[in-house]
């Protein structure tokens, strides 16, 4: 029967077997992300959230477009090097992506893991291009704080006031171009995650939400491969924020993993909570993609780091799912990146 | 460098080297699907849509946890046994798909393509099988007429006219364990699809708006593999319905190719229009995904088709979008299935 799984290693875990780089990342960032730590990083910093668009929505196609044809520019190609596109997003149906993709005439595979469908769609890509189906392919993900916030949430207009255990829902859109190449940094190994459930229903909390998803796929990780968290320079979660971060740390502390040296998470590095008001931290599919895409993935590449755990978080629920009273439920998915 | 990317046959097909075979399929239909023309081959047939839960879309999500489980079982497998769950729907974030797996602890990929979802998740489940990441997979996509009506359109209380181009949608899910394994019948080629919007606006008319992307799609099969229509058995579309099958049939009559003789629709399949008030035919993600979990999988199976083109279509809108005035961009992937 030929069967082959070499590639995978214990329970949940995958690794890599050629040298899978990520090419080129290309960034877009809204004014107030612009605004924080990582401003002077992004390709592009848009002056107007709207981005001379009709509506958040169109704004946030329009970042995706952009962010997609940043990357494949700076990897020096054109739209067709690209053998698929992977990409997703928080708005129903995914438009923020079909309608910035549309004009981009290649292959869409549309992926929905909520905030960690960035993770979910380099670590597809990077199968699918080891698995010998794609020389290349563009992975993508973006969120748009005034569309998900009428989404998800209140129209701003209602001026609602936030708990202090809130996330920041980041404008922008960062995209990877992935290939078969000698360039750092490589994609190794990859767990995807489980959808875990411990029925939290603060949608005004997800970080705590998303918390016990993030250890079941950190601790499969560990168990799969055998490594501990002094393996990696750093850990790097999406959006767990401050509240979510303290509790990880707690949560597989616990089980005998110390990661209180070496982690942090994308929702802590993009904003400065101190200055800019976004008290637990950036979400969002924006939040994990823009951070990757200016900060860590130009230090893997330089070698400032020799190997990460990158692992975008996510919380899937929609506003249909909170009205009926459901629970929030979480998954992640990691993989590590290295410059080596 | 060792690139190898020998499974692509021209620009945008890939052929499954090993054999991938669909191990079993698992359908849940709803009472109306059950009382139509395959009503006697579905797994299982809801007596009431609602089946005892509290709303539609907790509804749907029953639906998908019983799809799989029943698929799994069928296999003479559990849970344990698959290494990804792919699947997707219709809902806003995707919530038919993940509270109905939240209970089956299996690492997740949520896919997202509209109605074209299941034929997504089974291509991608089948690459990554063939690429050594996997052993075996399911691979599901679900629908539910009320949860979809009252998100998409208008609540059904209102009475809403329908106009004869529109399609109803499927209540059902339809799931495929995917394995390595010399059983019949096995996944060959598959062409992933671009988006493809040619201006319709009109939400009453899904099967007018997909046509352009699914005679991309199907055109560029033929283009790749060098194969016409004869080479198949049967062209099977996913929810293109009467008024989309005959414009398919003149756009690709037009490029040379006569699909006239050997193609038909899973939305036309699926319904008696005459006595069951379909309008232009079946339509959701649940529609491609029960009538070949119902029907075409057995045929393949038994040897009665010996070679099927398998192509879900999808249309990419969302109520905002609709409201904001787009268009609606569709989408198409096609697979070859053959029981050699």
């Amino acid at each position: 029967m030929g069967e082959r799984i070499s590639k995978r290693i214990g329970k949940q875990t995958v690794r890599i077997e050629r040298p899978i780089s990520i090419l080129s990342c290309g960034s877009v960032a809204g004014s107030k992300e612009g605004q924080g730590p990582l401003g002077g990083r992004f390709d592009i910093v848009l002056e107007d959230d709207k981005n001379n668009e009709k509506s958040w929505e169109k704004a946030e196609s329009s970042m995706v477009e952009n962010a997609i044809k940043t990357a494949i520019n700076k990897a020096g190609m054109t739209a067709d090097d690209m053998d698929y596109i992977l990409a997703g997003d928080l708005l129903d149906q995914s438009i923020g992506s079909t309608f910035g993709i549309r004009a981009i005439d290649r292959p869409f595979i549309g992926l929905f893991g909520a905030c960690s469908t960035f993770g979910e769609s380099v670590a597809v890509g990077a199968m699918l291009i080891d698995g010998g189906f794609a020389k290349r392919v563009v992975a993508a993900a973006s969120s748009h704080f005034c569309a998900a916030e009428r989404q998800f949430r209140f129209p701003l207009e209602l001026g609602t006031q936030r708990p202090p255990t809130s996330t920041w829902t980041v404008t922008g859109c960062g995209a990877a171009v992935l290939g078969n190449a000698d360039n750092a940094p490589f994609i190794r190994e990859i767990t995807m995650g489980k959808i875990v459930d411990m029925g939290i229903k603060d949608a005004n909390n997800m970080g705590a939400a998303m918390v016990p998803a993030a250890a079941d796929t950190l601790l499969a990780h560990f168990r799969d491969t055998g490594r501990n968290p002094r393996d990696y320079d750093l850990i790097v979660t999406g959006d767990l924020g401050y509240v979510g971060k303290e509790l990880l740390i707690e949560i597989v502390g616990n089980e005998g993993f110390d990661i209180s040296k070496n982690y942090t998470d994308c929702g802590i590095e993009i904003f400065d909570r101190d200055t800019q008001g976004t008290d637990s931290g950036g979400s969002g599919c924006g939040c994990s993609a823009v951070t990757f895409a200016a900060r860590f993935y130009d230090d893997l590449k330089s070698g400032r780091l020799k190997r990460i755990l990158f692992m975008p978080t996510g919380a899937l629920m929609s506003k249909t799912s909170a009205q009926q009273g459901e629970s929030i439920p979480g998954i992640a998915h990691c993989m590590a990146i290295s410059h080596e």
